[in-house]
């Protein structure tokens, strides 16, 4: 399904291509060397005569990623013009950023010890994981402070601390299952979508553009961001192991329920919620089935109205970018809409 | 005994107070309302919509602590004869990193779950102990972005990178019998003393000192942090649990081995060597008696040397003072030495 509106419909890339595709293959050709070079900026903030920092950092760059972030802030960059080198700089700021949180969140927790999770941790321990994030956390900022524009350094403050007041928020929202849909986008807004935002949003800094400009690009990016916790949280329902390389319905198994699993609960038997409840409460599908749990928000439609939402996010930062003149980049930030929209992992 | 020398020695304060209370009387007496600000500072920091911030907020503030950073900080800044606010924000600053590095600290490996330390980690587990020192990390740097000084941030980023790496090599050496003194050094400086002499430097960035006096600042510092931590080893060795509120020796109780032993080692004979070993391998007392190891350290006279070392140090940091003009606020400086120096806990 095209979900592109009719003005924004691209007209140099072939109508066969799915937004996926485009996305992707656009990215490389408008951004090509600049990923590049990001890339040697990533790796090169792990570059360090303490033994275990090179280590972690070989082990998380080595694993791949979408560098999403990066890709936006460059996109948004080349659509306004923009002709200096700190884009690649923040490119990597934004990226590292977002690794910190991802390190952090490998930290287990004595109860996840018990149930046997010790192999996420990398084979670091957590004290080392807790250190190497704190490291890579500080060196963001300190990477920031290079390039030593106050704007972006409290954009990107600012953004970060919303992120780690998400996660504690949705920490604190684990296990429960009368969780509002309010509750849901307040974690999902701090987060995912203010990274996102500001993200999108540096460029505009740089560029030096009105106000207006640059709050249509936070929205840009803000929206997307919602639009990709949405995504990331349906395929959690819809994904097999083998794509996603985790299980179905690992979110709940972590005690997280999310928007399909708040939308159907309501109209959920007695005996679903029940069962729901066990899973979210236990962290364990002992003597659950991960299938009858998958009917629920199957027959309820809530996987598919949480792809709707989704797709009202992605319109909406669509709608975001009206005001900029069009442009090659400019599409290219549109097919990133479907890419998040169309991806299976 | 009293290690000032002559030129410093106080002229206002009776000989017979002893550094410490000195210090203690003085700091009250130069700082006191501005100690209340930077504690007014530090309560609105924890104050959040978030209940677990707010939460371990309390638990944190409500624990005390000696305050030691902001109140050199607000020293410096008296000797120097600055006037504006910005010492009592840095000043809340500063102590925000520590602390931050403390809850970090808290962070329960699953081996030491396994040896039943999971108390340690307040009530919160890791998860919310991770995230809660994101939080007071990244605070504390939106903190000083307020203040907006680019030099400052920068040194305040520096230190905390260096503190973070300081904590990695720690780790890293956890367990080591073989460490050197060098090896042992290269983490305290950048453990305790950077941030020591960043606190230091700050206000010479705010009144704008030529580099020189800044330097000499940094020295005083960095001096004092390394006779902390210096002595904070030497407690280990020879303070009770009920002076320290945990047991002696906890240190290669963790497999911390610290100066004492390191200058003790080589002295030692092959057994005490191996039951050194044993018990810096396995973290544990078992079969091991306490008082063996606390006889090699006082036998060899490491424990008296490293006081030795620590007094060296406080001679460094006293000389790194004598460029400023006399007043009571350096004179205060000066006992802090002797509070370093003298304290028993």
């Amino acid at each position: 399904m095209d979900t592109r509106s009719t003005i924004l419909r691209p007209v140099t890339v072939p109508r066969t291509l799915n937004g996926q595709t485009a996305y992707l293959e656009r990215t490389l050709e408008l951004l090509g060397p600049k990923l590049e070079l990001v890339e040697e900026e990533l790796r090169s903030n792990f570059r360090s005569n303490i033994r275990t920092i090179g280590e972690v950092g070989e082990h998380i760059l080595g694993g791949g990623g979408k560098r999403m972030r990066p890709a936006l802030l460059l996109l948004v960059a080349k659509m306004l013009k923009y002709e200096g080198r700190s884009d690649v700089s923040y490119g990597a700021v934004v990226e590292f950023i977002h690794t910190a949180t991802l390190i952090h969140d490998d930290i287990i927790d004595e109860a996840d010890v018990r149930r046997g999770r010790a192999s996420v941790n990398y084979g670091w321990g957590n004290d080392l994981t807790v250190l190497v994030g704190d490291y890579v956390f500080m060196h963001s900022m300190s990477q920031a402070l290079k390039e030593g524009n106050l704007e972006i350094l409290r954009l990107l403050s600012d953004a970060t601390l919303e992120m780690i007041e998400g996660e504690i928020l949705g920490t604190e929202q684990n296990g429960r299952v009368d969780l509002t849909v309010d509750d849901y986008f307040d974690v999902v807004r701090r987060k995912t979508a203010a990274l996102f935002g500001v993200t999108c949003q540096i460029p505009g800094v740089l560029v030096d553009l009105p106000q207006s400009g640059k709050d249509a690009l936070a929205d840009y990016g803000n929206n997307l961001g919602i639009c990709f916790q949405l995504v990331d949280d349906v395929l959690d329902f819809t994904s097999s192991t083998e794509v996603l390389g985790k299980p179905a319905l690992s979110d709940l198994k972590e005690g997280k329920v999310t928007l399909p699993l708040i939308l159907a609960l309501p109209k959920a038997t007695a005996r679903e919620r029940e069962l729901i409840t066990q899973v979210a409460t236990n962290r364990s599908f002992d003597g659950a089935d991960p299938a009858e749990i998958l009917a629920v928000v199957q027959r309820h439609g809530s996987v598919e109205r949480t792809r709707e939402i989704a797709r009202e996010y992605a319109e909406k930062a669509r709608a975001a970018l009206s005001i900029f003149p069009d442009s090659p980049a400019k599409e290219t930030l549109d097919y990133a809409l479907d890419f998040v929209l169309d991806r299976e992992k």
